[in-house]
């Protein structure tokens, strides 16, 4: 898949089967998303849950009506159904498939969320100058589980997820500035230093992802991440949901500049 | 000295002898600054240290010509003469008196700079909610020498001197997101966490001002500092200047949310 390909030209790739690996690195410069697909009997309460965590759960967009399968922010053609390179389907909380088309399980009461991802902070990043250490690495961002409970919404409650980038105190000011600018791509940091002051067992033993180095003089900065969302949907156990696979985002025709308030 | 008064009756009763301690806590809500008086052959050299290192060295205001003694960005009125509770004057680098007006040494050939000062953003922060430590403890920021070269300019150079203020990490993190609103008072702090890392010997015995406590898991965060452009000038040797008496700043018109830039 060429990277120079258009967020169009790759949603047609993966819309007709060319396409069905992740999407890192490709359409830079255009917002991805993650995805939760929950039926209108759970998509209020996990509104609300978004509402309430808007720092893990940043809303970016939402079909406007139960079994939309368009939504007008990412493009006009886009069709949930088809658009994402790899879905996972949930019931009851548990893993039953990996499909990289939804038509034949698509349902009217079907509710889709996109929610804000990392990379378009990341890229801010990178474009002023700064090094992240997961993507020099060429790894997964190291996902953790801390003790910082999210407000509860209906069925769904957890605690929220950090993922982490260290940087030199100096690097960290600047980070944390251009991620305020990003409040729909989690936002500012919500912790630095000290793993274990949120809960955070071993930094070298991430949840999810992969430990990156934290070389001499760097504090790890952690991040709100978008697997809390995911973790609060497992946790609820809702008789049925779809979200992508990881790393297998939608891209949508939003620039990433877009999201900077300032 | 009533502290309702406003900043025009402060600088009254400064002007008249009635005020002549020192300026913390008065007419809040409106920017103070330290001030620098240097001769014409040493202005130009100064202002441009002051543009090289603008964090340490926020310039507000100066003087629109060589002697002028009314700075029309502090009040109509503003004298530099008389308007300032305590002045020191120095002789190449010396501190040779400390007088409550300077009418009898003023010279057509002397340059005012004001520069800003941490007032104005530590209101800020209390605004906010976060504790100011060095104002719960009725102390003096503590203030370091560090090996942060500033860059030279002619004859003034030296390193940034910083102030420090403890916060937690979130707490941290919400400073640095207030503080940059506020380039003309020191902006971002430059380095929050290990003392050492910037050439701070103990960061319980600062060269300048008192220690605070930093609580069981606060980091230090250290801003550049208004020390930092006097400590040049005394290093300089310049053959006649005027500084203000610490604390005993030029209470402005200016309101304190003129100088957030968002």
């Amino acid at each position: 898949m060429a990277t120079q390909y258009t967020p169009a030209q790759l949603r047609h790739a993966i819309r007709t089967g060319e396409h069905t690996t992740n999407t890192s690195g490709l359409c830079q410069g255009f917002v991805q998303c993650n995805v939760a697909i929950l039926p209108k009997a759970w998509a209020d309460e996990f509104l609300q849950f978004c509402q309430l965590n808007q720092k893990p759960c940043p809303v970016v967009a939402m079909a406007a009506q139960p079994g939309d399968t368009n939504l007008v922010e990412v493009a006009p053609d886009f069709d949930i159904r088809t658009d994402v390179p790899k879905y996972r389907i949930w019931k009851g909380g548990t893993l039953v498939d990996e499909v990289t088309d939804i038509s034949s399980v698509w349902r009217d009461d079907l509710v889709t969320f996109l929610l804000g991802c990392s990379f378009s902070f990341e890229e801010a990043l990178i474009a002023d100058g700064l090094e992240v250490r997961n993507i020099t690495q060429g790894k997964n961002v190291p996902m953790y589980d801390t003790n910082i409970a999210c407000r509860a919404a209906g069925r769904f409650h957890g605690n929220t997820v950090v993922s982490m980038r260290p940087f030199k105190p100096a690097d960290a000011i600047r980070m944390i500035q251009i991620c305020s600018r990003f409040p729909s791509v989690h936002g500012a940091p919500i912790h630095f230093g000290d793993p274990a002051a949120i809960g955070i067992k071993d930094i070298n033993q991430p949840e999810y992802g992969d430990a990156v180095t934290i070389k001499a003089g760097e504090v790890p900065v952690f991040t709100a991440c978008g697997v809390t969302p995911q973790a609060a949907i497992m946790a609820a156990k809702p008789e049925f949901c779809i979200t992508h696979s990881p790393g297998h985002m939608v891209v949508t025709d939003i620039p990433n500049s877009k999201l900077a308030i300032l």
